[in-house]
Formats: structure tokens, C-alpha cells, sequence
């Protein structure tokens, strides 16, 4: 049991599509034990449910607690959930379909569990923790392979009546746009996420435009990762950069519509090319947003790169956790 | 004071650009007595606010009740207000800049008073009272001369750190549009408001395509209201029916951006466009809505017209003023 001298622990776990991570907190918020696995999503539901109580369990163990000192367990999923049934709805790298995952979870760790959106588990993270820390309303954009977004709105992740919400990448930016994985067409995620860009900088190498990139990846879009692109842009393959500062000019104006719609006073940019590029980025996304808004909101937000990386989401999940069993 | 016998009024006043409204509420927001009067912008703050004030002893004393039986008082406005402190940032047609409003008014009825921006309030009426009753999230879209635009999110109205928030009718939904008032270009104000639509319509007319309206208002926009616009419509005007469909479908792309945003599951349009063509709009505007939706959003929303008219307003500030000094 959680004494006076022991307290309480909330553990947080960030399920990715590659790999899963489990950490243990302290009522501080300071990492107690930890445990990584592969997550080996072409294995099956039950196989990818086993190892997540696996790696529950020795992250616990690591940190010397023994599960009845869990006060909570908040659960980050790639994909849209069903929170107060404790179902992931749909998680499509894992294959997964309404899996009523809590119940599974606590057959084997009977203790309170709380699933969330990864991206907004993440948001949540650097809203408590990192980037958005003061911030009353944070907005964070997390451009990958897609682009993600969540909003923590006055202590609130926004979401819908029954599942996740905020879907920043399908917003449109582009009329008659190229035509996206969603049935939509001019999306936010098919203009702007490192897929584009990808795209774009590999047809620049076809054409001889962009050495750097022809010698260190060629055309191939799976090569074309963000540390090859900030490899470029600081050698000077100039197209290189004209073509993300394109993609983050979409970003920003983006930006510039949940400005109009939300008013946070932070957005907070993450991912892997942020982190390769904060300044080109942050700067691309930045002036694109001023010139997008009215003149009356130009100065009532900030953009900020992200602050804690791969630790935002699994954090974001054991605070969350704490957020929904820890006033009761 | 309030006693059991006589437990306490809400009163909510709605201040206009060409008219005040004050109506006083007993705890089941029955209404108990109102006032109305002209505003009267053109002389000046403290004539308004004089008459602000008339119009709120009136409607007490019509109701029979003492000013310190009111609970409290919400006053929706004309534009941007600092919640916090009590002051109109800027009301354009009042030619009103940082008026500290809620010190002018206690000076003469010192009672609780909260302010609110007069589109928030009628959406939060809707949401509390009318076309949003059990909703969790109700965005309210009110095309006019401009198109306002509110959110009431899990019971908060959505706001920014100091002041109002959500300009609905300056996103963007076309790419090197009209310019609008802003500043900007192709908002969805300047491409889909009553006055858009009647400046298209008057074009129309000129060219000898919209009879109906040539004869009920030639071609000044000052007289194509949506009166005339209804009539010419049911009187077969075809071009007018188009010239409404296009705008109503730039409000459904509006809206589409809008539930991938913030997940409104009911969105009520209001307004006296909305009003004069109820069936026209909403369909107009869900069907461009759900054609502008990702697949797995399209039934997580429905579309509807307000209930409450005039009355929207007035009761969504007395029933904030319920919610700001009720639970204290």
C-alpha cells in the first residue's frame, strides 16, 4: 500500500509502432525504473498485450514498488480511443480493432488504467513538463510520416463526445491539392509531413538538383529520413531547403487557423524534423503563422520546439493518469 | 436579500449595436421582467452606458425584485472583451476602446457583474437552453454582415488567455480570395457573410438574372436583407438560390476544419440568414460539411438552426453569470 514514507507511484507507457516504454514516477515526477521492448506489432494483439504487461512489470520492478503502490497507469496509443471504455478503436500500424485493452491490462495489473491518444499524451507531456509549461492553452504539432496535433485546452486534452479528436493533418491547406491517404484532398499532412517532403526532395535528386541528398540516400523516399535532410540543408542543397521551408509555410498557416479557432498562447512543434531543424523551423513556421492571422492576434501566441522528446509521451501518460484518478 | 422564500434573479443583458436588452431570471431562468431600449451608439460611452444602466433598474424593477436579490449580472458585447478585468477592449460600432464597463456599472448597481462577448453569450444560451441542450461541445456559427462564430467546450466557453476568441469567419477558404476587412484574403467572412452574398446577388440583379430582387431592392446591398433574399429564393430567383449554396458551402468547409479541430458534436447556425432559410442553410451546409470530413468523422456531428432568436443572448449572459458566481 502507498504510505506516508512511500507514497505512490504513477507509471506511464508510450506504445509505438517499433517500440514500447514503460516508466515509473514518483509523486515528483521523477523516473523511478524504466523498461523498453520492441513492440513487434506483426505478432498479434495477444502477443504485442503480453509483452506490454512485461515491460509494466519490470519497469515496476525496477523501480522497487510493488504494484498496489501504483496509484495509475496512463497508457499512450498510436491511434483513436474509446477512453471511458478503456478500447482502442483502431490502431493501424498494430492491426488492432476495438481491443478492449484496459480489460486486458489489468487481468494481470489490477490497478486503475487510463488510455490516451500518444500525440496527445505527448502534448500533454510537454504541457505539464516541457515546452508549454506556463502556458494556459497549448497546441502541439508533431510533423512525421503524418502530421499529428493535440490540444490541451485550460488542463483539458480536447477531444470529441465519444473518441480522440484533432485532426490538424486533415485540415486543408491547398485547393485542389495533391490527394491524400484520408479521401481528402490539399490536406495539411499530404502538403507538409516529411512523406512530402521526402517526395519532393527525392524528384529535386532525380533531377540532379539536391547532391547531398542524391549521395547520402538517392531517390528512395524510405532513405530520405530528417537527419539526411538537416544534412542537406547545412551543406547547401538549396532546393532542400526552399522545399521544407514550403512545408512549414503550410504548417504555419495551419497554425494560423487553430489560432483563429482555439487561441493557444503556445504551439509546440516536435517530432523528428524539429528536432533536426528547430531553427529552420520553428523561424518557417513562425513568420508563416504571423502573416496568416489577424493583426489582433499576431502577438498572443508563441511556437516553441518541443522540450523532452521520446520522454513527452510517456510522461504526458503517467500525468495523465494522474490528472484522471488523482482527485478522487 | 435572498431568501428561501425569494432564493435570488440571474439577470443577463445583451448589449447591441442598435438596441440594449435586459431580462431578469428566477433560478429556473424563467423570466421575470425586461427592458429594451435603442443604444444610441452615436452618443457617445457614457450616454450608452447611462442607458445600460436604466435599462437594467428598469427591468429589476418590472420583475419586483430588489437589486440585491440578483445573484449577478452577465452583459454580452459587441466585440472583444478582458473578462478578467472587466473591460471592453474594443466595441467598433460603439467606437468604444478599454471602457473598464463593469466599474461604470457597479458605480450605480453594485452587484456581481461578468462580461462576455455577445456571440459567445448566444452560443452558451443555445448550449445551456435551445438547439445545443445535451451537447457536449456546441459550436455556434452566426452569418451576418460578418460571420461570429463561438465554441462551448465541456461547459467553458473557449477563449484565449486575456480575451475572447474563436474568429470563425477569418479562416481561410479560398486561396487568393476577396480581401477582406482584416487584412487578410479569402476569409471565410468576406466569401460567405450576408454581405457577400448580397453583393453577388446585387450583381445578379443588375444583370437582369434575380427579377425578384430588382423589384423588392434594386441593387443598393443596404436593401437586399435576408428578407428579401428568402422571398426572391421561393419566387424562384434560381441564380440567388446558387449565390446562397456557394456561400453556405464555404461555412461547410468552415465547419469541416472546425470538427477536425475541436469535435463539435452539435453545430447550430443562427442568425437572420439562418433564420429567413432554415432548411435551405442547414442542408447547404451539412452536405458540404460531410463532404469535407474525413470518413470516420462524418456522423459524429449534426448540423442544426437555433431556437432561441433574440433571446439567445441575453439568456446565455445571465446564465454565465449563473455559472461564473452561482457555485461559489
Amino acid at each position: 500500500m502507498a504510505t506516508d514514507a512511500n507514497p505512490g507511484y504513477w507509471v506511464g507507457v508510450d506504445l509505438g509502432g517499433t517500440k514500447m516504454l514503460a516508466t515509473v514516477y514518483d509523486l515528483d515526477f521523477e523516473p523511478r525504473g524504466r523498461k523498453r521492448r520492441r513492440t513487434k506489432g506483426s505478432e498479434g494483439a495477444e502477443s504485442v498485450t503480453a509483452r506490454m504487461i512485461r515491460t509494466l512489470q519490470d519497469a515496476v520492478a525496477e523501480a522497487e514498488v510493488e504494484p498496489d503502490q501504483v496509484l495509475g497507469v496512463g497508457v499512450g496509443i498510436p491511434g483513436p480511443i474509446d477512453q471511458a471504455k478503456g478500447v482502442v478503436l483502431e490502431a493501424v500500424n498494430l492491426n488492432w480493432n476495438d481491443l478492449p485493452l484496459v480489460k486486458i491490462l489489468r487481468e494481470a495489473f489490477d490497478r486503475p488504467i487510463v488510455l490516451l491518444n500518444d500525440v496527445d499524451s505527448g502534448v500533454y507531456g510537454e504541457y505539464r513538463f516541457g515546452a508549454g509549461k506556463s502556458a494556459r492553452t497549448v497546441l502541439g504539432i508533431f510533423p512525421g510520416t503524418g502530421i499529428g496535433g493535440g490540444c490541451v485546452y485550460d488542463g483539458q486534452i480536447i477531444r470529441g463526445k465519444r473518441n480522440s479528436c484533432m485532426e490538424i493533418g486533415h485540415i486543408p491547406v491547398s485547393v485542389d491539392g495533391n490527394l491524400c491517404g484520408c479521401g481528402l484532398r490539399g490536406c495539411l499532412e499530404v502538403e507538409a509531413s516529411r512523406l512530402a517532403i521526402s517526395a519532393e526532395v527525392a524528384k529535386a535528386a532525380y533531377r540532379g538538383e539536391a547532391p547531398t541528398i542524391l549521395a547520402e540516400a538517392g531517390t528512395n523516399l524510405s532513405n530520405i529520413r530528417s537527419a539526411v535532410l538537416a544534412k542537406a540543408v547545412e551543406e547547401g542543397d538549396e532546393i532542400v531547403e526552399r522545399i521544407i521551408r514550403r512545408a512549414a509555410g503550410y504548417l504555419g498557416k495551419a497554425v494560423a487557423t487553430c489560432v483563429h479557432l482555439i487561441c493557444p498562447d503556445t504551439i509546440v512543434l516536435g517530432g523528428g524534423m524539429v528536432e533536426a531543424m528547430p531553427k529552420l523551423y520553428v523561424n518557417a513556421v513562425t513568420e508563416a503563422a504571423r502573416e496568416s492571422v489577424m493583426p489582433s492576434f499576431v502577438d498572443t501566441f508563441k511556437i516553441v520546439a518541443a522540450k523532452l522528446g521520446d520522454d513527452a509521451a510517456v510522461l504526458g501518460a503517467a500525468a495523465w493518469a494522474e490528472k484522471t484518478f488523482g482527485e478522487q
